[in-house]
């Protein structure tokens, strides 16, 4: 009798899995939150009793949620079930993930809910805008859990891009359903495998990453601190003027080079350690490359023209901050705000892009883009020849009518969203830049955003406080591809 | 042999019934240019001599044109043929109309051709962004002209979305194609009955326009100068302070009014003169009024609690200022620019909507947005039951696929456009409002943008040269609808 009725008032049982799986994944939180403890009670920081207090009351919740949701899982996921378990895992991982940092000693954090909140969903969401000005002072356990916040979203968002969004068909990314399934069926017969591979090679790429930037510059805590942020295109620093405070050319092409590799699809890397070379011919990443390519070019040409730059020192500026931009990154070398207007334009739009759909880069995605241009030219061959065909094709398949309109849909309603948050975020008062650029920031997972308060050069702390709520939904918002968010507010989610 | 071979070297046989049709128009301006000079002759103003000769080689050329390409039209045009059409006839228009203004008198235009050609472009598109500083006090013939311009392009783009783009297929106007067939079959079964209509219907409402303004306020000639603005939705004025010389509420009204009218589809007058009533349940219009009038109480709202203004006078300001903006007119009232952040960011938003389609109101069409609203909702609900089947259904009839296909890819379409225009207009170091809402004024066809320079209480004057001949592709690309004037960019065009 207790068994049915006391749950089901504030857990239903339809939706209890969703509340379970969300438990375990509490349990794995509150598990990393002991690395910022050990951290910290290793350098004498008193922190490490928010950490452990933190991590004490996530295990404790999670047990709760666990016991008193508890069900059988074998079955798999219903739609609607995977609909509610991403924004519910995430908002709820969030939350817990800015316990210790509300409870820490750290003014900045302890004084407002809404800084750590807003701390923890721009680490999850893997967008690295900040509220807290003095970084390079900050206590390391707090440096350090931001930075395991934006990896373990990285991981997340990689995984809810191969196993859940291509399941329910959000935004055209029915397209990666059949891929993944038709290939991994001969190849690899489990979901498990892929994950624990994927896992692997997240982790590798981690390690290395780190390495390198201890070999070049760095000590061995921000190498670490970084590499976290730079693999899972997030972008926290540990110093308030982000990369630029290692003035190393090397470290700065690294951090290039491992932005870049956080923006590609992980499944290729699994294809590519399993032997199969035709992964290097993905039409997504070729389109990535060669976008950045020409964008790098032209920028670093503006800046030799413009600024009087070296070729060396231009094609660094300009390779570094491009890359940070288009993956989502959100570091920065340099406040290119001040290269001119052409150039703030420039990377106005580029936040909009993204990177390859499968990474942990946000933004609208490169494949997308590419179903964008097939739709386009299709339409204009079209209205020349009413009667005519026009099949149109994507990586040597032919891409379905209900991909393509979602695709389209897609960016139709990422301009709305954009819209809507920046006219909200205006009545704020806040100036026409600030609030644009702070609303496709947040939607696109970047982090810095345009103009003299949130800059490169800049930080989110003197914002109000209801705007940094607003863009906490933003930053979900676009993390979760829109869809997944804005499904939970039709009445019809919740009927039937 | 002469015929053969002369004329084919610069106008191909095939196109031949497009330039014919074009010098046809010119004949039309050519008189259109009488007006200003028997104006300025009146009024004793040495302009009238450019007038004259402006008319005298408008004359000229259409009459050497039209023998050039003399051809039999009773053939009606191809789809090439009309394609081709409507940026050759708007384009060479805009440059005749120029003439009499280079050739003035009146230094801000006789100096720079590019900002004869601005004024033109800007009157004929129905845009209203002018670069005369000083209107109260320019030269009569100058200011009539002007607005005749205005009047011109209102009718022309009445002409071009009832019988081209619906034919064309042009951003989901194939929807328009059957209806008006339809229904014009039973009712009228001549097109040349509905042009004469639609043009009675506009000139009678120009002319109680004129009357109202002329009763309430005005001068007889500011009277006729700002009714053709009016119902042409287009906004040029005799004054630089535009509608706000004026300080009378009636007429405040009046003009709020019949920048409404002009932004109805015009057929639907066609249909109440001739008794239909259900003309009066246009979804379009509905959505139209419930949209403006949510917005004007809303406007109001702010202005009654933050500006502290008595009702009447928020309602008149909201209202005036709105209709203003949504029926892409221009005209101000007021510097809406100083009601804060949360009105800049709303009227910016507001400047891509636009009015009904078959009005002389530009932007994206109230129609592209109910169609985009059925979609969004489709997409929703697929996601929900993915095997579902969900009728997208606007004004009580089915929308097919292609019609939905091409308004989505419209909408991306429009966005993309606006965006690498301000990419574009950034690159002459113009700030980010300024250039943002430069580029959308300009593609929705408007006037004013926002910020200190363009805004409403600004002026185009001081923009570079260059930027201006960029606006005026702008100005061109919206009242074309994108897609008439981008095809011609598309090899396939030229080739077959």
């Amino acid at each position: 009798m207790r068994e049915r009725s006391f749950p089901s008032a504030w857990a239903p049982p339809y939706f209890r899995p969703v509340f379970h799986l969300t438990g375990r994944m509490l349990l794995a939180l509150a598990a990393a939150m002991l690395l910022p403890a050990g951290v910290d009670a290793f350098t004498g920081d008193p922190d490490w009793r928010a950490f452990l207090i933190g991590s004490v009351i996530t295990f404790a919740c999670a047990i709760t949620l666990m016991h008193v949701t508890r069900c059988r899982l074998s079955g798999g996921l219903t739609l609607r079930q995977a609909f509610l378990l991403t924004p519910v895992a995430w908002t709820t991982i969030a939350l817990f993930g800015a316990i210790p940092l509300y409870i820490s000693d750290y003014a900045q954090l302890r004084d407002h809910f809404t800084n750590a909140f807003f701390e923890s969903v721009s680490g999850l969401t893997t967008t690295g805008a900040t509220v807290i000005v003095g970084l390079d002072d900050a206590p390391k356990g707090i440096l350090l859990w931001r930075a395991l916040l934006q990896w373990l979203g990285g991981i997340g968002i990689i995984g809810v891009a191969i196993s859940i969004l291509p399941a329910l068909g959000v935004g055209g990314m029915q397209l990666f359903r059949t891929e993944s399934s038709d290939r991994s069926e001969k190849v690899m017969p489990r979901v498990r495998e892929i994950a624990t591979g994927i896992m692997l090679i997240y982790t590798a790429l981690t390690v290395a990453c780190a390495l390198a930037y201890w070999l070049v510059a760095m000590t061995p805590f921000d190498a670490v601190a970084h590499a976290l942020t730079t693999v899972s295109t997030a972008g926290f620093s540990t110093s308030d003027i982000s990369m630029a405070r290692w003035d190393n050319p090397a470290l700065h092409w690294i951090a290039t080079l491992f932005m870049l590799s956080g923006a590609v699809p992980f499944v290729l890397y699994l294809r590519l350690v399993q032997g199969q070379r035709d992964a290097l011919r993905d039409s997504q990443v070729w389109f990535l490359v060669t976008l950045l390519a020409a964008l790098i070019i032209a920028v670093a040409a503006w800046l030799i023209l413009m600024a009087g730059h070296s070729v060396a020192e231009a094609l660094r500026l300009s390779a570094f901050n491009v890359v940070s931009v288009v993956t989502t990154t959100g570091y920065a070398t340099a406040d290119y705000t001040l290269w001119g207007n052409l150039m703030v334009g420039l990377f106005f739009g580029l936040m909009f892009v993204g990177g390859c759909t499968g990474s942990t880069s946000g933004g609208m995605k490169i494949f997308r883009f590419q179903v964008m241009i097939r739709m386009l030219q299709s339409q204009f061959l079209r209205l020349l020849y009413p009667r005519g065909v026009f099949p149109r094709v994507y990586a040597g398949r032919l891409l379905p009518d209900d991909v393509i309109g979602s695709v389209v849909v897609f960016f139709s309603l990422y301009f709305i969203c954009y819209s809507a948050l920046t006219v909200a975020l205006m009545a704020f008062d806040l100036d026409f830049l600030t609030s644009a650029s702070a609303a496709v920031s947040a939607l696109s997972n970047i982090g810095p955003g345009l103009g003299p308060i949130i800059g490169p050069a800049g930080n989110f702390a003197e914002l109000p406080n209801a705007s940094k709520w607003l863009l906490c939904f933003g930053m979900l918002l676009g993390r979760l591809e829109l869809f997944t968010l804005l499904i939970l507010f039709f009445p019809q989610f919740w009927r039937g």
